[in-house]
């Protein structure tokens, strides 16, 4: 063993001693992935990542993302030996309690350096190619002087069996995203036992066929680690290095098998395996010279660190660079002009049309926008303002062609932003959410500002039926914590819902569109956005208000018409569009008691599921109110006929309204 | 040409004039792909397919999947030109018109011969998987001579991107499944333009690393078809048939093109298609000679229909092999005795290990289940009763090794609960169901029997933390029409759900099982089912009743313990268990109205997303009533503590609800 060997081996056995004791302390959690993947994380760190644990902020840092995201103890150890200021050593000890920023799964609103929330597996992976892609977009627009830098990612047999993994690759190595590397923890087991239980896949061939470039290597044998890891730095395209590794490495009774994917070792297996490893320490102990050794493998990032303030510094586009890393916008209203413009001249578009017509006041004006759609970008509407393509010869572009990869889209979106320097927005039709869901979710939790362009919102899209007709959605996605839904009612407030999902910093937003056109109804200039509220009268009563209708998107010009043709009948009625339930539910006390008052029938209006809406139908006057929807699957036909087959029309809804008055 | 080249190639240009016709007088439609598609699909039905039009029901004929579902228009004009009774030329005139079962996109309710709805894409392909599993495992019970045919799908660019995919070939690939044969489209376009605006993969390669046979050949050469047919035919490995083709073949101005793929062609262009392929007939009108070669195609099949009744009525297994197909149940009440030794002897297990003592009973009893997991076995209890793995080498087992793929899974079962002849069943955790929600919801609209077994269902599982705790996850299932979503609270009311699920002939079931021990609560025996009724009480007030709890799964102990606090004060309080608000939607009036009544406070109580409960909280006395839940991500930690951190403790919830009835 030379002198080199020796300390890596020491450094990778300290990965593996605080993996298997936070485990065996929490009595939960995945040793086997930790343990399995210590030696090539050691020669990665050691190496290759450019890092500086006291600027984690830095914006040419390495990208590391662990899309194992269970083998979570591995980042948390990487962090505390390299030198960040959390996880502290009390941290680990705490690992998964309750306060403990070392969570269950790596956490990116818990902790410096976890790039990335992982754990729901394949995502990761998918979200480090948006990183890789936001690299080059920035590279491209600020050159190699403040931007260049890769993306490293650790995934398990589970993110390479996941579908998302077959999108997020395809795209990658159609984009030769040259600078994202793989590295592929290949230990041949799962949860349920051997890989061959339920795979025969030769990943390597998979992966070369996408157009990615694949090297192998010994795992455990530091030289070779190198040797792989240094080649797939030298080509240019994306690299799967697939690490050949043995679960669980250092446990003497239990190496190799799936008893040390997720579960503590038990104290005995334990003991054995300090002893196989050499590593007499006293749990959570790191010796001050293995601990030396891993804090200098910082240094090279320091220093590279240094010369890159230099060059910032020096640098013409330096405030530029910095207000779009900040998250900044260029311009707190960009949309007035429009907003103005429309309110002059009322256009009766589509509210995906109306959408693009936003985009083409926003692309020009917020220069770090960059759009795409999954293989529908002329029905999403998504391509305005003059943006061109982001492709392999051109990362200058900002419109990118996702293919029909939803899910992918959603979790490269994700990255983008996580990324920095960029905001994200894609577009499917409403009812892929579900194909995309898994990520949606993340860009909640992970409070990533991704905006999502949905359109063809309800049966309002006509003859393509029930498979493409949304119906549960809009209820699905409100439900889901620090999710925005905003289905903006006409033109107006489209470019008003831009504007508000566009100032989120720490959420992401769903647009939901209308395929059809839609009269505008917002004819008048107005100080403030009313659609930051969530909800807001868009008619007011004439006769004594005896109802009140909240309605969203399409249906708010339908609540109109009911209102009208009730007050001809002396029934004073309220119409409130009900943009966003998720803001309005923020707004006080006595705003929201305004728009529902405790008398009269409150009535909610909405071509889609009527999941949800007796939390603002209901009072004292008539509990549950009247829910008007949809709570079946749609049909094929023409949109027209549709509205009048479910119910969508003046009359039926006026008649529901009476009934339910005179009952 | 030949005289059988002129005949295929006439009733090749049959399909492409009754598909340009339909979309042209509808408006609205994708002729591009049934026009590319012709020649094979010609070849593929003139002599591949077994089929007999006049009994579509025929367990043992070939299962058609037309994956690419935009090209309705494909399977139309095939069931129509083979002599299904449906779809009539009317029917077709009226393509995608209210009230024709010529949809938009393919649906298994409105026609026979439809396998399976398709238009999501790369779900037909992952169904027709399952399609081939089933086949398989009832060859291997019921043996060659009353099930041995095969699977085929015509698949176009879209179902080959998504992500699904990858998990839907590499099961088929590992599981040997040579009688699926998928029809690659080729034709290098999609909606946004050429495949290499957004792919630069190659496909012939990842299908051979993935464990498939692959075959080339010039989808507008019918010799060529033929031989690539005759081949994919002849391997035991699942076939991918590569046609190259040409978008719109035939019409001259826009063949190759993404134009053709999802509008009408125009008047004037089908002019010119009609000259270009010499076909002079009107609109909708099939030459006598061409729809006799059409109706022809069908003899093989009859003949093999006769041979195969009378084998049938020779076999001794034919009464059991009737029953599984009609998807009829052995027993009523399979479970009675189980549920009697339950109530005996009290068993304060998880939900998940009730499921598994349930299913150890069930697997013996119903031998057409068939269960699995995605690589959760351990931890969803699904391996019980002694069912072996159903592999390449036996396919008479019963229990699916699915890998971590939980799209692949719930696709796949939908095609063998389409199939017919088996009750899948498959588990994951709760929490990804958002991985599995495009096929879930497939299963609903197509009134598939497929029981999901989704266990973890809320911040219960502890230290996973807020990736793995579903929270909105409930709600927006229980937002899908036509899926039951079950919650049970112990032991005795998880037999009742599977007994509830295994009854539900067209509709899927959800089960939401807790990963933590429940003590049981149904003590008592009963006549009937009352987790049927999908609510029930089960505690009455002993004081006036002054509050009711609803509350689900491993909530209602917690109802129940709060209850008997308030109790304790003087304040009456009935306990419901909500086993299933779709369940408890459907019952009377009265019935409902006795549980929630008018007077008194109506609390939820769930460890999960409040959105919804209002529907059955809101009442007279208090509006909105009280929900208590969770409206935020969860966090990692221990469940005890983050039950007691989020409010999910007896003394919180009498405070709450005191607050509430003294506000």
């Amino acid at each position: 063993m030379t002198k080199d060997t020796a300390r890596l081996q020491r450094m990778a056995n300290a990965i593996r001693a605080l993996s298997m004791d936070a485990v065996q302390a929490a009595n939960s959690g995945h040793p086997g992935m930790p343990m399995g993947m210590a030696d090539v994380a050691t020669v990665l760190f050691d190496g290759h990542v450019k890092f500086d644990p006291a600027r984690p902020d830095w914006p040419d840092r390495d990208r590391f993302v662990l899309s194992a995201g269970h083998g979570s103890m591995l980042i948390y150890s990487l962090l505390h030996l390299t030198g960040y200021a959390r996880p502290t050593i009390e941290d680990i000890r705490n690992f998964r309690q309750l306060g403990s920023p070392c969570a269950g799964h790596p956490e990116n609103f818990l902790l410096e350096g976890v790039e990335c929330t992982t754990g729901p597996l394949g995502q990761g992976l998918a979200m480090a190619v948006g990183m890789a892609i936001a690299e080059r977009h920035l590279n491209a627009v600020f050159g190699d002087d403040l931007v260049d830098h890769r993306t490293w990612v650790i995934a398990g047999d589970g993110c390479l069996m996941e579908g998302i993994n077959h999108e997020a690759i395809g795209l990658a190595g159609h984009l030769h995203l040259g600078k994202l590397v793989v590295l592929w923890d290949d230990n041949r087991i799962t949860i349920d036992g051997a890989t061959d239980l339920s795979t025969s896949e030769d990943i390597k061939a998979r992966y070369e066929a996408t157009g990615w470039h694949v090297v192998e290597c010994d795992g455990h044998d530091f030289g070779d680690i190198e040797r792989a890891i240094t080649e797939a730095k030298e080509t240019n395209r994306p690299s799967l290095v697939a690490c050949r590794t043995v679960i669980g490495k250092g446990s003497p009774g239990k190496q190799g098998t799936a008893a040390t994917h997720g579960a503590p070792l038990g104290a005995e297996e334990i003991a054995a395996t300090r002893e196989m490893l050499g590593w007499d320490h006293e749990p959570f102990v790191i010796p001050d010279d293995v601990l030396e050794d891993w804090r200098s493998t910082a240094d090279a990032g320091r220093n590279a660190l240094g010369d890159w303030e230099v060059r910032l510094n020096d640098s013409a586009q330096k405030t530029e660079f910095e207000r779009r890393m900040a998250g900044e916008l260029p311009d707190s209203n960009v949309l007035g002009q429009h907003i103005a413009k429309l309110v002059a001249d009322p256009q009766g578009v589509a509210t995906r049309k109306a959408s693009e017509m936003a985009l083409a006041v926003l692309n020009p004006a917020v220069p770090e926008m960059m759009g795409g759609s999954a293989d529908l970008t002329g029905s999403n509407n998504t391509k305005a303002g003059d943006i061109k393509a982001f492709t392999a010869d051109d990362y200058s572009g900002r419109y990118i062609y996702y293919g029909i990869r939803e899910f992918g889209m959603a979790a490269a979106m994700n990255g983008m932003a996580l990324h920095g320097g960029v905001i994200p927005y894609g577009g499917t039709f409403l009812v892929f959410t579900d194909y995309a869901r898994g990520a949606i979710r993340l860009s909640a939790l992970q409070q990533a500002r991704v905006i999502y362009v949905m359109t063809h919102d309800s049966i309002g899209l006509g003859e393509d039926g029930p498979t493409h007709q949304p119906i549960e959605h809009l209820a699905s996605l409100r439900a889901i914590p620090n999710l925005l839904v905003l289905r903006p009612a006409d033109a107006v407030e489209t470019a008003e819902c831009w504007q508000v999902a566009l100032e989120q910093e720490s959420r992401p937003s769903v647009l939901a569109l209308s395929r059809q056109g839609l009269r505008q109804l917002r004819l008048e200039e107005r100080e403030d956005n009313p659609c930051a509220r969530g909800g807001y009268r868009v008619r007011e009563a004439t006769n004594a208000r005896k109802v009140v209708i909240l309605a969203s998107g399409s249906e708010v010009a339908l609540a109109v018409d009911a209102a009208d043709a009730l007050e001809a009948e002396g029934v004073g009625v309220d119409v409130v569009s009900m943009v966003s339930t998720d803001l309005f539910d923020e707004q006080p006390d006595d705003y929201r008691a305004d728009l529902l008052p405790d008398d009269g029938l409150i009535v909610s209006l909405e071509a889609a599921s009527t999941y949800g809406w007796e939390r603002y139908t209901s009072n004292r006057a008539f509990p549950r109110g009247l829910t008007i929807g949809l709570d079946r699957f749609g049909a094929s036909a023409p949109a027209r006929d549709l509205f009048e087959r479910f119910g969508f029309t003046p009359d039926k809804v006026v008649s529901q309204i009476k009934e339910k008055l005179n009952g």
